[in-house]
């Protein structure tokens, strides 16, 4: 997840993850209603009901989403697009689902407008929370790993430890376990990688991988399973209808909120960006995880249940599959990391001026915000989580680190291997290494 | 461990690991039911029940030995006397206690010679068969690793599942599963790090100690439980006897077997040697689980669990926690991996060398047998195990990585720091990084 990427397109990704799963939420429930109202379907449900399924099959999931965005290498802006609404919907997910859930155990006739209002309220809640309990992890774990160098080898299981621990503890308290571990991540990820020997960062990072995908295995073997164990109610129409709703009004939604970020957001969503952003609106476990959650009062429980498994597998294979040749096929622009010298140096001059421009017009944007995080975190929060850092107002080890890497590739790429019959793709292998340990 | 010093000195190893255990356990045996003559102990025993705790006692751990040895990194001569002995020891230990409980099941009075004769021939049964178990599955996960190069992430999961596996056949086959998962180690080690992506093959093997020490923990967290969890029946004599027997049978174990090896192979035991071999005899788990696994019938059954965590927490306390000072005071040789590019292709040139010489006065030796064996790796196993590897007479492929090492340490010793206020020390760092890549 690129940090910084995040930070610059906040505003769209949390417009996608608040106001378009909202939507979605309120626009499936009201038009399943409607249809119910024409041609019912096999099963009664209340207004409640509905939302509560509604709501649970609004969210795109970040398993899904990582699955198979993970090995396309888009460009950052639409990794972090599809991918922060994914991570970040879950708290709105979460919300709406326990507020609609507390309102099926009061009754619908007890419900007053302030109860409305506690539910939104409750989204600060769920998703601030979660995020401060994730940062708070973090900063832990850095601060164990400050002082743990001397058993290089205990610091994976520190950094895992607190992983877990933030998770529990957001179900726990039963806030957003996934925007708090995904705090965590982003908090770590920055202190622990100057905490650790090279080697120790970079195994941590690589198993993470091969963890989520083991887990993504494990995952969409239970989605396999649970199509032939656990009872299930066929409602042909009702499937139909709710992926019809749910492709509509994703286009609709993304389609609205990218109209209105191009008016004065950089960069623009173009046609492409947003027909991928259509596309990445895919469901998961923690959608079948809450359908299964619903109180077994619910007469429609097995129907939404299976429904909602319906609309995973179609998502996951009539959209999710084909992801790959579509991004190849429509030529989406690729990540590239562009180890060059000059290309990265003036990258963050280029950042430095931005923020300088910003402050001489008086305007607070996101770059000047982002600036003064740096600043912040170089002054107190780095001396005080990285081994052997002193305090320092401005933070100019980016700039000394992108000179470095490439001086480093230039003395490989001068080293001569032809005398070992060495190809040019072992040069550039070697290079690449270099290039990414550094 | 270091593959090639475990096959120079494998007479010394197998004569600790084989003769060496049979003999601790047979005096340690008799000499108990010496004393139990003259001052008989709390519970009665009959003479097999004796024999099965002797065999148990006389077990060395490989966890613990790795536990207080990977830290100190002693040179490779003296690591693998320990070590190997630790880790073949378990078939010899296996055999001798399933042996003793098929006696026991069978009542002493029906013991024949030939049941004797059995039990000896099951020792090669299991060792054996735990070795060649172990290949297989280190073949068969080579084997995937060659044809899933494009999948990488999934290699790491492929080389832990058939270790697993590899283990967990052992152990319904009733043959060592501590032999057959050293074994596994080495054969998958040669090839899979040549299959994969090295920051793949450096993750594996930093994950697997970060996963064994985690697991250290977690045993002796173990031990430090079942002290009080579990019914004790404490004997002081018995365990201060079982104590003494245990470390002067061990004492005339080494001192004789290296007295007979000195004689003729090269490197000799010092005195030195000899005494961390006599210190590194540390019991651990494995003995406390073959305790607990002593038939309920057994009257003495809770007296043996008690002096067998005595002897575990001596060994640990008393022999193993110093350890590290000792070889400190004792100076002896640490082990220092040497990027020098003339000491490592003279090393090499050497070894062929040594072996031409054999071959020339005719005489099979270590090193010509490790020759023979590098060259049938190198014209058949490598080409079927590694992706591509063209059919090769001579795998040169040894001189050629050094050569190459020692040229990228050279390059980066090259490089220019000083305009960028790098100290001498960020440069040698830099250059052990490279050195520990390649």
């Amino acid at each position: 997840m690129p940090n910084r990427a995040l930070f610059e397109n906040v505003w769209p990704i949390a417009s996608f993850a608040l106001l378009g799963t909202c939507f979605n939420a309120v626009a499936i429930g009201f038009s399943l209603i409607g249809i119910a109202q024409i041609m019912p379907f096999s099963v009664q449900f209340t207004t409640i009901q509905l939302f509560l399924f509604s709501s649970l099959i609004s969210a795109c999931d970040p398993v899904a989403v990582i699955a198979f965005f993970e090995e396309i290498h888009v460009n950052a802006f639409l990794y972090v697009s599809v991918m922060g609404e994914a991570l970040f919907n879950d708290s709105v997910v979460v919300m709406l689902y326990q507020m609609f859930s507390k309102f099926l155990a009061m009754g619908e006739e007890n419900l007053l407008p302030v109860h409305y209002a506690q539910g939104v309220l409750s989204l600060l809640f769920i998703a601030c929370g979660g995020a401060l309990l994730g940062a708070i992890c973090g900063f832990v774990a850095a601060f164990i790993t400050k002082h743990s160098h001397r058993a290089d080898t205990a610091n994976p299981t520190t950094v895992f430890l607190f992983a877990y621990i933030s998770f529990l503890l957001a179900e726990l308290f039963g806030i957003s376990s996934i925007i708090s571990t995904t705090v965590y991540g982003m908090v770590t990820k920055q202190y622990v990688k100057e905490n650790t020997e090279w080697q120790t960062s970079m195994s941590i990072s690589y198993f993470v991988r091969v963890v989520s995908q083991a887990s993504n295995a494990v995952t969409y073997l239970f989605l396999g399973l649970v199509l032939i164990s656990i009872p299930s109610h066929y409602d042909v129409w009702f499937i139909i209808w709710t992926l019809v709703f749910c492709t509509i009004f994703r286009i609709i939604a993304v389609i609205v909120q990218c109209l209105y970020f191009n008016r004065f957001h950089y960069p623009r969503y173009t046609v492409i960006d947003q027909f991928i952003l259509c596309f990445g609106g895919l469901r998961g476990a923690i959608a079948y995880g809450l359908a299964l959650d619903i109180p077994d009062s619910v007469e429609a429980k097995p129907m939404f249940a299976t429904t909602c498994l319906m609309v995973i597998y179609f998502t996951v294979f009539i959209q999710g599959v084909p992801m790959p040749y579509i991004v190849q096929w429509l030529k989406i622009k690729r990540e590239h990391h562009d180890s060059n010298l000059m290309a990265g140096f003036h990258n963050i001059c280029n950042n430095y001026t931005r923020s300088a421009i910003e402050a001489i017009i008086g305007q607070k944007c996101m770059h000047s915000c982002c600036q003064k995080y740096e600043r912040i975190n170089a002054k107190y929060m780095r001396p005080a989580l990285i081994r052997d850092k002193k305090r320092q107002e401005f933070d100019a080890s980016r700039i000394v680190r992108n000179y470095s890497k490439a001086a480093v590739s230039n003395a490989i790429a001068e080293m001569k291997f032809t005398d070992l019959n060495k190809t040019k793709s072992d040069q550039i292998e070697l290079r690449e290494r270099h290039g990414k340990e550094n």
